[in-house]
């Protein structure tokens, strides 16, 4: 059973050491690793079309798993890292089991709420709006509720976890309660 | 041919009057358009529940369309709406055509520089960093590398647009140059 590990830690200082860790990590669960450092990247002519090789590469990796675990941890700004949540989208999409969790206790709500710091309003439907008059989700999920939702709809977790903010993307508490969780799903 | 509207128009303040300009234009250009509104849902007991019930519903409208646009204006920070993306993905994992679009003119790299307000570094494999480490990205792309990537490699097209900032989520410059190539590609 192979297991693609998407996340964020891709772009820390020190990839390498936390990418080789979950993939540790993962193994001794059970599972086959799969992680976006694993094939190399041929370089290419122009940034555009290097891009596009990694795009390629990383969606050929996907392809080749059975399962996704995605860091689903708020990423420069509120929400989870784009990258992470088009594989996310994208192995939902093709019927693969996905995972999810997060290293900030704080619900998409909560965070929010707290980027607007202001009070939220209630319009006349009852839909809760910040003061730009954009909609609120408040679902108690850990982010926007097609995410959340494409994993509970696929027989998947979704971990909460509550990391030090200066092991933000290196904490691997709650990636390890994902591991277990899904061992007992997809291994027994 | 059903193109599926991906973009955080849902959140407006007058999304549905939004909504149904998209679908006018999509018609206009020959396409059915395939929208988050359209179909009724359902009152669900629990907000978790509610909030299932709703993503559950757009990947039956996302998996009924052959084809998705998605808006991917910067959304509450420097990246797309989280949600918008996730559907890009699905469709993208479900092998369907994608095209995107944003209103903001500036790409990806820049918003990231201008988010930290602080110089790049570049790191000894020559790299770029922002002052927390963290790498960042500089292929020329309006989000990250997997979103424009995954509409690229599907023969989609992404379309950049410079909206004023007053209309950031209502300006339809984009999104109709968007239905202008998408007919010419995929109606010809």
């Amino acid at each position: 059973m192979k297991v693609y590990l998407a996340g964020p830690e891709v772009f820390l200082p020190n990839a390498r050491e936390i990418l080789d860790e979950k993939i540790a990590l993962t193994r001794e669960a059970g599972f086959v690793p799969v992680s976006p450092g694993d094939l190399e990247i041929p370089r290419m002519p122009t940034p555009l079309t290097q891009g596009l090789e990694i795009s390629r590469i990383d969606e050929q990796l996907m392809s080749s798993a059975d399962a996704i675990i995605a860091n689903l941890t708020p990423y420069r700004g509120i929400a989870a890292d784009t990258g992470t949540v088009f594989e996310l989208g994208f192995m939902s999409g093709r019927g693969k089991v996905a995972f999810a969790y997060t290293n900030v206790r704080a619900d998409f709500h909560t965070r929010i709420r707290d980027w607007y710091g202001a009070p939220l309003v209630e319009d006349a439907t009852g839909r809760l709006r910040g003061p730009d008059g954009l909609s609120v989700e408040n679902f108690g999920m850990i982010d926007n509720l097609m995410l959340d939702g494409g994993v509970l709809a696929r027989g998947g977790s979704v971990i909460v976890g509550n990391a030090a903010p200066e092991r933000l993307y290196t904490d691997m508490a709650a990636f390890r309660m994902v591991l277990s969780v899904a061992a007992k799903r997809l291994l027994a």
